[in-house]
């Protein structure tokens, strides 16, 4: 969808020297989150298949490079070499859909140099937002189990692409479907629907407007009955289910979308079931979040289903994840950062992760790919120079591997509260490591400054 | 960039309705803002160039429509009208950049009710998006006047489109550019780049790193100097300034991107004035806000620019608005919501705006279309039967609006502290309207009703 000019300058005009000096060795970068930020007690891998789309398709095209030439930053047989670019790296990665903790790389980009740095900025584009949503989601699928959950967040998403992956990566948490119709095209996922209080307004009589859709899309219909008078409104809905079911017309659902939905769902279900339409579910709406589908469910509401929206699909309460993709190999050797309150890991990892007996996950070890203790290794090669190594396992696969890794969550981090961090340990190795880089950054640092010598 | 299916299904079941029982008279909807954030004192328009070209561009394509038919959701007869359908309306709002407040529609469409109620997702989803980060990049723009602002927030924003966009957005509010290279070649925006950790990591040498950068950008290099220790790396650039000066290759900037950014700056100004290198620039990031930006400066931080991201491209404290498009007109019948705490106001109206000798905003007036007092009326028609009306202002007079927007905001309103509110009248005939809406939905409502009659 977006080519390899959504990216940082930086990324080019390093690239650019790069070529200068012709750097161009094996690198290792690897995407991680630093922090869990205090409202969530772990997080969801996802973002992967857009991630391998967009290193599969890279390649710059002819408009795009004519414009870098008439900037006049970049010289001729630089932008010659851009023409040629490819992903020819290999990547490993968590399967989307898996839970996981901060430092804990979720993916791995193993390339030339230029290749690996030039696609930072668009890899964490995609997976900081793609991991927040789902990471987001799957806490109102523990909040509402075996309730119908809908994205309906596209209205507020950030723009267009936010929209679209937003429900992907919601459904991938175990929502049941999304509003979005693009969505559905693109992904398969299932679409729902209601009606707009235009729809209503449009009509001079509101029953009118439920009648005119009933019929419209029979036995499929869900109305919405907020626009005046909730109450009044789930009266018109009995009656019209009873003259409509002369002709053998359902109404599947009516939807609230504001009030107290807690009280507003219990009348609307008395009206309901005293009028016979035992079988029409209620749907809820209305800046919901995972804290309300708690609260709504605790207190008994018969609610059958939930649009969920703008605060999932924007992550309202964590609008963004502490995230990077940093170097930790040059040229076969290992590197890291230092900077105040940002130090990395250094060296190719892994994540080994271990389940107690009943199979709930018990600890996760940060240690060094190739010199990992046992348990299930977590990063597993998705690409090898360029190509894709395994099939893409298919939206539903991810998702049912989401729904495992919620079950197999320790209670406490199941919770919508701040729980205790999940362990997770970093190798002795990796940890020798770190201070042999360390050590070596200051003695060349050193070197390097004869005057301080 | 997303064509008409990036929408909510009930927009298309309810063209399928509207389309069964032959309602397509003239319908008008309005953008507005319910609620003014507790984080804000003002909006800025924007995003209305991205609507207009949505909407001259609306069509379905074969390809789109093949699909909506393969769900068996929607009649042939209607899929057919779909095939022919194009905006045809008419659309009036505010210019981009543009302040307004609660209440007051930045845009009203005009158009057959199904091409009205069709386009409400995307509308909702540009202007919403554009005009929630103009508001916040305003409040940068405020904190820090005279300042180097670029937008640094590409990798997280909400996907592609929210990257692409904030640039445009933080622009138009004020800022100076972005690093977004898209921006600049989609909308002309000046860029600005550093280098990236790990562009120092990937060399042995810190001084060599920069030194290749220097010589790869001349006159042109910003260096990032806290991989290691900030202090010692402001040193190095002191050395390679003299070094490279015999080969007249200056250095723009040095970046620092953590720690105390207070205390760094003002260490490494010193550093870098005692070596002779008082035209280096000092250039700041790391999650850096408006509250930031403001508490640097007046700490006297000597600081000449800022690179602002993940805070004002996801409007981190303000992550939506609570925006609607909402129906005010059907069949010349004005139409108003009555949904508890959502209520809107009836009929095309139009925004008054009144300014003090000073030519300082002193209040505005929202008032019915055709029926304002004096002032000026904010709502200009920008479209007009689906073809643009007015020439696309382009978006150097539309920042240059902002900046004049901006410098008419009394000063209570210019603070980044909650103000009161602006003074926003409703006219007495626009609150008579409603009422009388009112009664009339009433009087139908108990008219249909006829088991209460």
């Amino acid at each position: 969808m977006f080519g390899p000019l959504l990216t940082d300058l930086y990324q080019l005009t390093m690239l650019q020297a790069y070529f200068d000096r012709g750097m161009n060795q094996s690198a290792s970068f690897e995407f991680f989150v630093r922090k869990l930020p205090a409202q969530r007690n772990f997080l969801m891998a996802a973002g992967l298949e857009q991630v391998l789309e967009f290193l599969g398709g890279l390649r710059f095209s002819t408009e795009e490079l004519d414009w870098l030439a008439s900037t006049e930053r970049f010289k001729p047989e630089f932008l010659q070499s851009l023409q040629e670019l490819r992903f020819t790296g290999d990547v490993w990665a968590m399967a989307e859909g898996t839970v996981f903790f901060p430092d804990e790389p979720i993916l791995r980009v193993t390339a030339p140099l230029r290749e690996a740095q030039l696609v930072e900025s668009r890899v964490i584009n995609l997976l900081n937002y793609e991991t927040m949503v789902a990471s987001k989601a799957a806490r109102c699928v523990l909040a509402a189990p075996n309730r119908l959950l809908v994205d309906f967040g596209l209205r507020r998403a950030h723009a267009g692409e936010a929209g679209l992956l937003s429900a992907r990566a919601s459904y991938l948490a175990g929502f049941s479907g999304t509003a979005t119709v693009l969505a559905g095209m693109r992904f398969g996922i299932p679409l729902y629907g209601t009606m707009a209080h235009s729809y209503v307004q449009a009509h001079d009589d509101e029953a009118q407007a439920f009648e005119d859709f009933a019929c419209s899309q029979p036995g499929n219909a869900t109305l919405l009955i907020d626009t005046y008078d909730t109450e009044a409104a789930a009266h018109k809905v009995v009656r019209l289910a009873a003259k409509l079911a002369q002709r053998d017309i359902g109404i599947q659902a009516v939807r609230i979308d504001s009030g107290d939905l807690a009280v507003h769902s219990r009348r609307v279900r008395d009206i309901l079931d005293q009028g016979g339409c035992t079988a029409v579910r209620i749907f809820a709406s209305g800046n919901l979040d995972e804290y309300q589908l708690r609260d709504l469910l605790d207190a008994g509401s018969p609610i059958d289903g939930f649009g969920v929206g703008t605060r999932m699909n924007t992550s309202a309460d964590v609008p963004f994840l502490d995230c990077a993709y940093k170097l930790t190999e040059y040229a076969g050797v290992p590197r890291r950062k230092r900077s105040e309150g940002k130090a990395t890991w250094p060296g190719r990892k892994q994540v080994v992760r271990r389940l107690d007996a009943g199979g709930q996950l018990s600890g996760d070890v940060l240690a060094l790919q190739g010199d990992e203790p046992g348990g299930a290794a977590l990063l597993q090669p998705v690409m090898i120079e360029g190509r894709r190594s395994l099939a893409a396992p298919g939206l539903e696969a991810s998702r049912d591997l989401a729904r495992r890794q919620l079950a197999a969550l320790p209670e406490s981090l199941r919770a919508l509260e701040s729980a205790a961090h999940y362990p997770v340990e970093v190798s002795a190795q990796l940890q020798a490591m770190a201070r042999w880089v360390d050590s070596r950054t200051l003695e060349v640092g050193a070197r390097a400054e004869p005057g301080r010598a």
